[in-house]
């Protein structure tokens, strides 16, 4: 299947162009980007024009930053074709469900990805904890902005997400492999001074027996942190480097990976499955939470940040 | 049909405790409070030993403030009693749909209310909206907020939703009246420097045609405005006196109400409908609206406020 991507920027050239070639399923057939371009790929700067004069692509992957992401999935959804959204699915949850409704009224296939839940051990963490009873849930998310988002601005600006737009790969997982479902009891959110979005916060959640909370940080130099901790009535369980590796009471469970090399080709299988069986997934947990956070959440204020 | 009502503040008493006496359906058999009663009803202090000592009362009201409310929500469902939740529905819409489930799985049901919704002219404005194109529709919604929330330090709180308390209730009549679904597109949130939710926000909401927007301010000395106005292909709708009166073209539509003594028995009556039918009205747009305005909004900070 022909498809095409839309916004060619970091993430594109990192993980969506390799992930779509080396699918069997999938075709990069066109790129539109204000900039960016792929080499070898028909490239336009108009969204518009590459609906009306590419009428034979029938799938768009949208990679965009979610304040602009609105406007061009519903023009995609309404002249018929198939999206695939990014992470987070858009800037507001509103919006999220028009687009699901126009997905729906058009027939189409809509897909809010969220890739680090097809980290290699996130299947096997859900399994594990099954048929057990969780004690606590405890995610520790600390990354350096600067090595992982370098310049880019719109992190931090409102509606950017700040430390959220890694954050909510971790609630993408604990959403994923909790039996339970949970709900943000408590936050703090750290703004700099000179920023919209949080550089670090702490949220609790409530869950019906366990204590779960999650310690997110945009300052982490040197070692990256990108864990989850599960105790149980029988054990305990760590996610680490991002879902990529797995240990059940300090034993490292399977093949230790290098990276996070299988997600998007997962996310392109499910894509290419879900355009074929039809239907949509819009799984918005992930993002409410978030929203949660921040209609919920103390508000305190640190030094500013510079790039 | 008996009913409890838990929390007995400023707005039970102002509202609740008299659309339940004038009520054919209701009668008030018990109060839950840590310091309010109501007399001649049976005052608990414990909301665990209403629950068990009696079983009779299948019907519970919450008139909370929204952080505590999930804990007596769940319980009161949990123990098989219907629920009627004051605005907003919870602290978290995580929460609002924990609820949904929970009322679904005990087969009792839940209703988040929205006051202004039940305002005497919003029926009527929704039917005149009906058959006409919506070019603009502006939201004016400022008053005094030591005159109606004297003393709530829990509205400036985390949570508290500040100068959103009352503006949820203009946008559960923009959701109630306008065909179209609208989203957040653009807010700023001004926030007192002592304070931890916005005292005044202008929020842009995207609608299909028209041009959307709501201005809201706590701070509003002498006359109060709680007004809707939506210009349309055909005339404008102008609501005033938070939906209790309505003018076309400047012209009075029915008589002029007095006050909005129509809406909390209106909202009784549908309750006592809702249980004798059975199922759930549970409609967290306006919610989702003031996350989205809290998830996106840019923050502005404004000089301290004391009651």
């Amino acid at each position: 299947m022909e498809i095409a991507l839309i916004g060619i920027g970091k993430i594109a050239l990192d993980q969506h162009v390799p992930a779509i070639a080396a699918s069997p399923d999938w075709e990069l057939a066109a790129t539109v980007s204000r900039a960016g371009t792929v080499e070898g790929t028909p490239a336009f700067t108009d969204f518009d024009e590459l609906l009306v004069t590419r009428p034979d692509i029938r799938v768009i992957s949208l990679c965009l930053p979610p304040v602009p992401r609105f406007d061009y999935a519903s023009k995609a959804l309404a002249a018929g074709r198939h999206v695939m959204l990014e992470k987070p699915p858009g800037a507001t949850l509103a919006e999220c469900h028009a687009l699901t409704e126009l997905a729906k009224q058009n027939g189409v296939s809509l897909y809010a990805t969220w890739h680090s839940r097809e980290a290699d051990k996130v299947a096997d963490a859900k399994a594990w904890l099954a048929s057990r009873v969780l004690r606590s849930l405890t995610v520790t998310w600390k990354e350096d902005v600067r090595r992982w988002h370098p310049g880019q601005d719109w992190i931090f600006e409102a509606g950017g997400l700040g430390v959220f737009d890694p954050g909510i790969n971790a609630l993408s997982i604990v959403t994923e492999i909790l039996r339970e479902e949970i709900h943000v009891r408590d936050a703090t959110l750290v703004f700099p001074e000179n920023r919209q979005a949080p550089i670090a916060a702490e949220v609790a959640f409530h869950h019906p027996q366990a204590q779960v909370q999650a310690t997110l940080d945009f300052r982490q130099e040197g070692e990256q942190t990108w864990s989850i901790e599960a105790v149980t009535d029988t054990g305990t369980l760590l996610l680490t480097h991002g879902g990529a590796r797995m240990f059940i009471d300090g034993v490292e469970q399977g093949a230790s990976q290098d990276g996070l090399s299988g997600e998007y080709p997962r996310l392109y299988a499910k894509m290419a499955a879900l355009v074929q069986r039809g239907g949509l997934d819009m799984d918005l947990r992930p993002m409410t939470h978030v929203a949660d956070a921040f209609l919920l959440g103390r508000r305190e204020t640190t030094a500013p940040f510079h790039f």
